[in-house]
């Protein structure tokens, strides 16, 4: 009977309750199984390079098989040589909108030696945290998501949309295989926006909403000097000095206080509109007590919030080596310097175009540019010789917090736990502009895990208070209009 | 009755012939001896870390007994727990003049693996090369002495100097006890002029007399960011980053054509004499060709040639580190960056001198300097720290060409070898001036092994052309007025 009358607001959209209101009341009545379940999810070894063993296609059997228990089909969609994506659809006869929600299942490769308080696949609460790999990255939302559906339905929730389930299990290996699934499945994954369940919650322990994340692209820069390291009594007055060489080169690229020098390097770079700058300034302002504990004497950008800062892109020299330093120096003139840096794109800034921008810096500097190690005759050839190789990388994302769809996740979400952080880009870097390409949809983030999760590191933990408050925010998120 | 016809020549100041042919015409008869004698000399291990082991005292006690043969008393000077220096003394009663004869015994440590012509303490001839390890760094002098001691005897040459020699057995571990040894035995070692034969001949394979060589002193400059790495995502455009902060220091110390921009740098730098520079300019041009041989698109010093500008000091970054390059590059912001330097001195310019204006150049671009590692109250209470951590290290020392001794010097080699090679200073560094400190005498390097020796590395090797011209310049420098 009780079935039957939820039924019956469902169909006609008026619920017993709101959805988050359902979560919390399934929470309060069901914990125990909901973290049975969970710790069973958890039990199964999920790196994704371990293709080879079975553990990570037993995580995508475990989902579909936990979707098919509660009525929802669910498959796995394969290409050769990767772990299997799962795709999941709760059809809602009639809707006329669709929103996918994604979250990966793989995590981390682990160091046993360091998880002192639980081995990675043994889940144990402590402190009101489950500790296990991917209890927070990126496990979390899909148990959230599961006990969601379980207390929409026995609340008589039922969605307004259609919806749709995607399930990656190789994003900490960088996805090598998605964008084949999605060229593969286009219209299988089609959805008006693609909601992003991952990533960790404000550091003041509010929840937020991220409309985008920056992108990233790695290049190492190799100046050349004599083809030996050589004496440097003997030569140092005379020989070119590659290590000296490079410091001069990076240091033409960006100055102390943080500035980058390479000619047009913000060209292209769309500005945050008025209500994405007035979201930033609502946001509480936490990163003044971590320059103490970090114990900087200093920080970059003026005093300018780094919620705003990272809107920018940067030059980050990542990592130094020439010959050697400490006991281990030798007095030579070194052979080569290389110097490894990451440019962090903002959306307007298309990686290929950055690249290039540091290309022609270094040949503003009088750099012949190779890309590949350059052999002697080369080196005789021209009195500067500077190698630079680029690796993969991706573009930056960023979602209008204006459009229609993102106010009504706003809504949603804001309806379920009272008022969100709004950020409009993350510091770090998503793959997302893969997804935005081929589906050409709006992409929006949405994480629950405590930011305190130890995240990619060892003692991975969620808390479980992240847990529950991620149960409202889901079922907000599958019911909303 | 020809050796009594020798003495009378001697005791006349008047000998049958000259040093220089003395030595020639002992070493064709006598070839197969001096040979024996010297791979005995040569088998003997002489590493002299292995103090704990017999061999290094072994080759000490080998010189000892040769100079007993030739009827010179040679002894041990000894101090706690190092290898021992050898003294020997070839009285000539009347004398007014001493001259000290410098050698070392001792040998770079070996890599078994890659001598491939023969083992290190193996001695071996091939294509008129010995090879073995000190072959020609530095047991070739010693052996040149002893046979130009006989060659003399028998031809009735006698000095006309009080001759004294000095044999260290700790000089490729930088001499740490030598000081103690030169202190405790200052009486003993008193001399007119030290003639140190060790290095190698000119490149053009032309003998040669070097008037000094440069100091050196190395440091480590250690720049300091967060007390962690950070994600260079979520931290790049905010937190300071150490490794760009090196490099914009490095580069404010020298620049692309080598020019070190450090204030006062060449300050107290002694300027060559005329005759100095006269010697360099006589000297054959051989830097030229190298430039190609080491796949060098262009050389500094605005085409100045090598020998002169090693009469100006130079700072050399020799090594560079901060988090990693490559393969192993993580987008993080480092949390340290180091570059290690060596200085090379010239006359004039104390190390210690030369240290402090570095520390000052640092100071001037906003840094506090410390010494030791900091702690995090230090980095929290400075926009920038930096640590300076300098080991050891030595002045430079150079001899005046226009001396009356040099003169003779000059003299004596020439006159037995025609016209040598005169060099200022040598571009590498000999710990040399702790002898002019305690025994205040002047210098001069007279070097018998061929240049390409392989000195320090495997398959080193003296030319047999080199040992037997080696004993007419040691025969001519013992007979010197």
């Amino acid at each position: 009977m009780l079935i039957r009358l939820g039924l019956l607001f469902a169909v006609c959209g008026l619920a017993a309750t709101t959805p988050g209101e359902a979560a919390r009341q399934w929470r309060a009545a069901h914990e125990k199984e909901i973290l049975a379940e969970y710790f069973e999810f958890l039990s199964i070894p999920n790196v994704a390079r371990d293709i080879e063993r079975p553990f990570i296609g037993k995580n995508a059997d475990w989902i579909v098989a936990a979707f098919a228990k509660r009525g929802i089909a669910a498959r796995r969609l394969t290409v050769e040589k990767a772990p299997p994506a799962v795709f999941a659809e709760w059809k809602t006869p009639g809707a006329t909108q669709t929103i996918m929600f994604y979250a990966h299942y793989d995590g981390q490769p682990v160091d046993m030696a360091k998880w002192t308080v639980t081995e990675p696949w043994k889940p144990k609460i402590v402190d009101g945290r489950i500790y296990a790999r991917s209890a927070s990255d990126d496990k979390a939302p899909i148990q959230a998501m599961l006990a969601a559906i379980d207390a929409m339905k026995a609340a008589g929730v039922a969605p307004k949309s259609n919806i749709k389930f995607f399930f990656d299990g190789e994003e900490e290996m960088s996805s090598p295989h998605v964008r084949e699934i999605l060229v593969r499945n286009k219209e299988l994954l089609g959805a008006d926006v693609w909601l992003f369940c991952d990533g960790p919650q404000h550091a003041s322990r509010r929840d937020q909403i991220v409309f985008g994340a920056r992108g990233v692209v790695g290049f190492d820069l190799t100046v050349y000097g004599a083809d030996r390291e050589l004496h440097s009594g003997h030569y140092g007055n005379w020989a070119p000095n590659p290590a000296q060489m490079l410091v001069g080169l990076a240091a033409s690229m960006r100055n102390d206080e943080g500035l980058v020098l390479i000619e047009g390097f913000e060209k292209g770079l769309v500005p945050l509109s008025a209500s994405e700058i007035a979201a930033v300034a609502a946001a509480p302002d936490v990163s003044g007590e971590w320059a103490g504990e970090l114990a900087l004497g200093r920080t970059l950008g003026n005093g300018e919030r780094i919620e705003m800062l990272v809107n920018r892109p940067v030059l980050n020299l990542r990592g130094l080596s020439s010959a050697a330093v400490g006991k281990a120096a030798r007095n030579v003139v070194p052979s080569t310097a290389t110097a490894s840096f990451d440019i962090r794109l903002v959306k307007g800034i298309d990686l290929k175009v950055a690249l290039e921008r540091v290309v022609e810096h270094v040949r503003g500097r009088g750099y012949h540019v190779v890309t590949k190690e350059p052999d002697a005759a080369t080196l005789r050839a021209y009195p500067k010789v500077a190698r630079i190789s680029s690796e993969g990388g991706y573009n930056a994302v960023r979602t209008s917090m204006d459009l229609p769809i993102s106010k009504k996740v706003i809504a949603a979400v804001e309806g379920a736990r009272g008022p969100v952080v709004k950020i409009p880009t993350m510091g770090g870097s998503l793959p997302m502009a893969v997804f935005e390409e081929i589906l050409a949809r709006p992409l929006i983030i949405v994480p629950i895990a405590n930011h305190d999760n130890n995240q990619h590191s060892h003692n991975e933990n969620l808390r479980l208070e992240n847990l529950w408050a991620g149960m409202e925010t889901m079922a907000a998120l599958l019911a909303m209009e």
